[in-house]
């Protein structure tokens, strides 16, 4: 009988048939104490490069838990080129964002800093724990990147002007996000939402003169930060991104 | 000068020039003590008729607070014909939907129990006071209604069929919601989302089969309720609701 794995894993090593996973203590103990695994029971994993696997448990110990991959399930697809630049917000919405964001498929966060960003510390340890845990939950091939927070110019200096800068404009001077997405190719892209208090002026000025900007608007109410980020995405993924395709009938 | 209130809120009396308004005394004390207004204190006012009005507090009392419209800020504006439909879920999500739908301006909210439905109870009272703090937050003109919780069949039973009932089919059968919505005019309609263990398999057949349901598959991965309920209310509004239009720049 083919039992589908209950349990669905990220691990950092490659995966091929016979290929030994030791997990980290973390892990393990959800595996053993909380999903309550036995030798055998079936797991799935992925590492972000070799697809789906399917494994079974096959030696636990005080801290630890081993597993050995039988067979592929999935293989590795291509996944939309999508970035998430956000100015951190407090500790509720921010892990809202990174889980959404996860769900909707960003390849890679980076926090921000801004004139008007309240928060001058982020924790990538944690907001990374939470990245991986919504990819193993929404059944992803991969972990976004969760990169080291600093500040917005900075990011900007350094851009690759082929990936658009979707500008989430809430001074409403964008133009309507359907309209601007319209026609528009799945090619690198990255998708900027300010601080709950706004991007100061002469910083959404500049940001407007950019030649990679693309300032949108996401209609007349005034939308939270984590809103703005997962509407945002959502728009993108439908128009450009990879919920084009049917996504083929589930079992 | 014109001061421009710092406070917005939702009171269910007729607004007009020189109208007396009593708040109620959780108002008055988020007012008085969380605001610390004073006599003359510049406040907004909305009751999802009479559009925006400026008024300033005019006399105190120990539990209560009363205050006179001034003027108009803003006409009332019509607003989407949008519903959601949304299998009650546990507490911190189902929160998230309220906050969110509203900020996403939803006309109507209905909590239905469906086969797979966790819960049993809603409080919709408190739904409808996450609903109205969303609203005073947003800058909606309006307060979404919270319907009284009941089965999914019953108000499937007496639908009025030319209200689209965009239903998000998690089980991948589908039209991407983009192909679904280009071209769709913004007649009424309503978004239905399933509990998190998903619709039973009857359920959805006989779902996909209602004459006025559109099944809308949003990508590959598996996206909680709450991500689902934002990103389908977010597409919609973009292709077919009031996010259609340039929403003027804001002071």
């Amino acid at each position: 009988m083919d039992i589908s794995p209950k349990v669905r894993l990220f691990v950092d090593v490659p995966l091929a048939v016979g290929a030994p996973v030791a997990l980290e203590q973390s892990q393990a103990h959800y595996l053993l104490h909380v999903m309550r695994a036995e030798i055998g029971t079936p797991v799935a994993l992925f590492n972000g490069q070799d697809g789906e696997w399917a494994a079974r448990l096959t030696a636990t110990s005080k801290r630890g838990a081993t597993l050995v991959a039988d067979r592929q399930l999935r293989l590795q697809q291509p996944e939309p080129d999508l970035w998430l630049l956000f100015a951190p917000v407090k500790r509720a919405r921010i892990d809202i964002i990174v889980e959404k964001a996860t769900e909707l498929g960003v390849s890679a966060l980076f926090p921000v800093f801004t004139r008007h960003t309240a928060m001058t510390r982020v924790n990538e340890e944690r907001l990374r724990a939470i990245a991986q845990e919504a990819a193993e939950q929404c059944e992803r091939l991969s972990v976004p990147t969760v990169q080291t927070a600093g500040p917005l110019d900075g990011l900007l200096a350094g851009w690759q002007g082929d990936r658009r800068l979707i500008l989430l404009d809430e001074g409403g001077g964008g133009r309507p996000i359907a309209e601007a997405l319209a026609g528009q190719t799945g090619g690198p892209a990255a998708i900027l939402v300010g601080p709950e208090g706004g991007f100061a002026k002469s910083e959404l000025d500049a940001l407007r003169r950019l030649s990679f900007a693309c300032p949108v608007g996401l209609g007349p109410r005034i939308l939270r930060a984590d809103t703005a980020v997962i509407a945002a995405l959502s728009c993108y993924q439908a128009m450009c991104g990879d919920w084009r395709t049917p996504s083929g009938v589930r079992s």
